[in-house]
């Protein structure tokens, strides 16, 4: 059987067709792979098949067309239901299909953009939800609202505090454009969820935190088609659709039964299960492709005139960060977001210069990070601030987002013990081992205000993940504004011919080498002092060459505990340097509260100690 | 005014006089260390006041008496209200109170267990909640519900997804000892709440959550009064207070107004402040001490019998986590949680076999984290598990567990791309960087099932934060079940006395360094493999040793991005080795799905590549 729906002339009927052949491929091609989630995918069928038969627009052709709507498997493992979707579009073939989980094929276990439709990564669940958030912001402040987001959400995933960020944040910024749709199949990985069947208990939740929620038996094609207009002609507020389901509808053997989760149907089985379902069919739908010239692209052009600040001023590298991001804000495909705390981070100044790109995230910085991710599916610039200990809350979401290949730039204020009073719970100590070990990461500590500008002003147009780290305390500006940083380059700040040993230092341990290295110069001692402002990708040349113009003597010295951070990467940079000395100097006791300089001596890496690391080895 | 009130018979009038102190003291402490957070210490003074003269049952001299109440400071930085208590209780001195946020005092910005009194460091927001959850569990799941948990929250932190976390465990875990007392002081760090004074909105999705919710205005005492009595008298629920408070209450100036958070007094208008709240006065309560014997602290002696493998059998080292996990829960102060993915971490072991010490976490790692911490309040040695990438969701509540003193134990399964077909969403590439950079933390990455079983053995017993990476796959038993597996030790596999490269390897990259190593003898090349199953510490002797005795020649290999995992740590270990010549294999490409082995041959870890290395090398 091959024939094809048209959007504007379907009904229950083939609705109804379109529902089994997701099911048949779902079973085909999970059975095909010998793993995945057929039944999680089978719970879903039918409210996928009445959104695809007349409710999304989009053009499978064009997948850059800004009128799209979007639709995001916040339940990535139900990968299964989503590609048989595309095939059912007539935009994958029954092959490709069944390349389902193979080496090599884009049909991944779990969705990720390496499939042109895909927005975003999913499969850590409570993220497809908060990045539709993200989505449906750029849509309705941005764009003139021309598009829809659909997130089709596990119930399992509503134990995730994440789901509840985006709860808040969408009704509290009236996404109207936003539907989640909740299979509620009662079923998690092993055993039932908290609520169960209980649609009163999301509805009351959801209904709680703002939104407009309706109840539907998800395997009643009309009464789906009914609460999907419900949700498009709500104007206010984002939908949930709290839909009943059976988790492996439509095979008796599996339906509403434990113990199949993520499971093929058995192979000796497979065949009956298809014969219930109807077996093989090739319909194909013909999803409605909206007008490009409803959406509308972000523009990138605009003259961006960075902040300078005079050698010798004492400034904050966090305000300068502020200070620049205001700058590139010039840019109209440049958003910032900050999880309220943004006259720490000086985020405030991008707030202040361009009020109508900023969105407060409040504390959720998972819900911060996220809608990043969202604003950057539509083409924006995201640049997301907080305290860079608080991004830790945010780790999946960063994981994830290299994963769905996302432009992101992170800034993370506040680094490490010279913050001072506020004691260990607002120390950063662990972020650059967080954000080394992040696929395709930049990793940028700046130690002066000229500098800090430079690097936000690349970091506009670099790809993949980039991550700033800026200090709580001035710090004494000691490039001109007109000197250059470039990704993966560092500074060599004191050198002479008779350098006996090289100091690599970054972020506020600068100023401290460089006042040891004028110390010890007046005893005799020539230091070379290196500021590694690149610490992914770090200047693997230029610091092999100090390590080998000073005979392998090095000192590394950073505000972070002593594991993944700047002295690791050294030593993977110097691996190999014949007769290397090497100190490192890191944070090795629990600090507590004091003044920057008596934390920075506590932890042993100040001008004090540099000077008797470079002594021991001299 | 030196004067003390007895809790028995205290009054409105008592109250009034101790909430008036406990503004001063706020006044007072962050004045004199010229920061702090005194206007979210002011909103709050009546709830405590009431809290601290009637309600509360605490024996500041014993602070181990199983009894006592637990007093959970979500809001951390209301720490000049928190200690301000304390020399109300009479448990310091003014001088003390007066060290607030000096160095060297353990009156930090914000609380940590450096304090006998507080249970758990907090200072990031959206924790001290759920870890209350973990403290209410013990008390009314495990020792027969002897104490109440208090948690004063702050209305900024209820935009954490992990409150409402918490909000749905404790409901479906029927907490009736827990009261959130919500602060709802309108004003966030630069403005407004999401919800300001919206005491409905708060109710409406607390109820929603199945919360009992009462509302108070949070500067009448006695409407304080009985909203505690209220909470008390609740034996099904748990409750939240939603007082609506204005921040800085008391003193005029500051009273409900932005642009004071965070922020002592004025040095010029301190006077002022403290005259209008009423000056310095020198009352004490007389908390009332709960009898000992109501409590009762967890067992902790038990035969225990690790399960044992044969050499050659081919185990997958999650199945004996899982089965080693059951094993130590013959001890009875081992409990476990998972996050409801535990027939994949085999937790499921546990929870079959201890099913009255088995949490259920569902999917919100967050909140399993913090209930591990909380039952670790408690004495309970907790074991939480989940898949290795997911812990990464909960890294922020990991970091500040180290800042608690915590005691824990982390399982995550699936690491790596050996795990298959699932796609990156679900492999662990970042962990061993993440756990590594964790102040005191121990790492494990045992090869195969007798390691594994050996390693859970020692780690009921091991201080701090211990966390233990285990692999999806099977892995042929090597070693047999009397081996001994000490913290920071190395086992070598193979070895000769003319070793021309030492290899190491941890987890699945052990057997296939092994088959590497076999295949290269048979072509005259002598492979020293390390397996380096104590990733942190790192058995650096060991190592150095091997380095030394292969000539400098190292190859680490791991299943985990380049970035501070194995390797590094290694490079760490071997720095000074004369005439290092390392490599380093790991993965350095964006995985998909495929089989273990495709995948493995993809990231060049596995033996061919490690051939391959050790012939570039050797």
């Amino acid at each position: 059987m091959a024939s094809q729906i048209e959007q504007t002339a379907s009904g229950v009927e083939q609705w109804r067709d379109l529902a089994r052949q997701l099911r048949v491929d779902s079973v085909r091609s999970s059975g095909a792979a010998g793993s995945g989630h057929p039944t999680s995918s089978m719970s879903a069928a039918d409210l996928m098949a009445v959104l695809m038969g007349k409710y999304l627009r989009y053009d499978f052709d064009a997948p850059e067309n800004p009128a799209n709507d979007h639709l995001i498997f916040s339940k990535g493992h139900a990968s299964p239901l989503l590609y048989s979707m595309y095939r059912a579009a007539g935009a994958i073939t029954d092959d490709e299909l069944l390349s389902f989980r193979r080496f090599e094929s884009r049909f991944e276990g779990h969705p990720t953009p390496q499939i042109p439709w895909v927005d975003v990564a999913t499969g850590s669940l409570g993220q497809g939800l908060p990045i539709g958030v993200g989505v449906a912001l750029a849509g309705k402040k941005l764009e003139g609202d021309p598009y829809r987001v659909w997130v089709l959400c596990g119930d399992s995933e509503m134990a995730e505090g994440s789901m509840w960020e985006a709860f808040e944040h969408a009704a509290f910024y009236g996404l109207s454009n936003l539907t989640a749709i909740l299979d509620m199949n009662r079923l998690g990985q092993t055993r039932e969820t908290m609520y169960g069947h209980d649609g009163d208990a999301y509805q009351t939740m959801a209904e709680g935190f703002g939104w407009h929620a309706v109840q539907v038996d998800g395997h009643d094609l009309e009464a789906i088609d009914d609460v999907y207009r419900r949700a498009t002609e709500e104007t206010e507020r984002p939908t949930v659709i709290i839909a009943k389901t059976l988790k492996g509808k439509g095979v008796s053997f599996l339906e509403d039964k434990t113990g199949f989760h993520g499971k093929p149907i058995d192979p000796d089985r497979e065949e009956s299960a298809l014969e219930e379902l109807g077996g093989k069919s090739d319909l194909t739908v013909a999803v409605a492709k909206p007008d490009p010239s409803e959406g509308r692209d972000p523009s990138h052009s605009a003259e961006v005139e960075l902040p300078t600040y005079e050698v010798g001023e004492t400034v904050p590298t966090r305000k300068a960060y502020g200070e620049a991001l205001a700058a590139v804000g010039a840019r109209e495909d440049v958003v910032a977001l900050d999880g309220e705390v943004s006259n720490s981070t000086h985020a405030e100044e991008f707030a202040e210069a361009h009020p109508e790109r900023y969105f407060e995230m409040f504390i959720a910085e998972q819900q911060m990070l996220a809608a990043a991710v969202g604003l950057q599916v539509r083409g924006y610039r995201a640049f997301a601030s907080s305290f860079a200990a608080f991004l830790t809350r945010a780790y999946d979401f960063v994981r994830m987002a290299a994963i769905s290949r996302a432009n992101l730039r992170l800034s993370g204020s506040h680094a490490g013990v010279s913050i001072g009073e506020d004691g260990p719970s607002q120390m950063a100590l662990e972020d650059l081992a967080m954000m080394r070990a992040v696929h395709g990461s930049t990793v940028f500590h700046p130690c002066d205000a000229n500098q800090t500008a430079k690097l936000v002003g690349q970091m506009v147009d670099l790809d993949g993940i980039s991550y700033i780290r800026t200090l709580r305390p001035g710090t004494p500006v000691v490039y001109g504004p007109d000197e250059e940083f470039p990704v993966g380059g560092s500074k060599t700040l004191r050198s002479s011919d008779s350098d006996d040993v090289t100091v690599v230092a970054c972020g506020i341990t600068v100023p401290e080498a460089t006042k040891a290295a004028n110390d010890l110069k007046e005893s005799g001692v020539n230091v070379r002092v290196v500021d590694a402002y690149s610490i992914k990708p770090l200047d693997t040349e230029g610091l092999r060459a100090a390590a080998e113009a000073t005979g392998g003597r090095v000192v590394a010295v950073e505000d972070h505990w002593p594991e993944g951070g700047l002295g690791e990467a050294v030593l993977s940079a110097l691996a190999g340097v014949e007769g290397l000395r090497f100190e490192h100097l890191a944070v090795r006791k629990m600090p507590g509260s004091g003044s920057s300089a008596e934390l920075l001596s506590f932890a042993g890496i100040d001008a004090e100690h540099i000077a008797e690391a470079v002594r021991r080895l001299a």
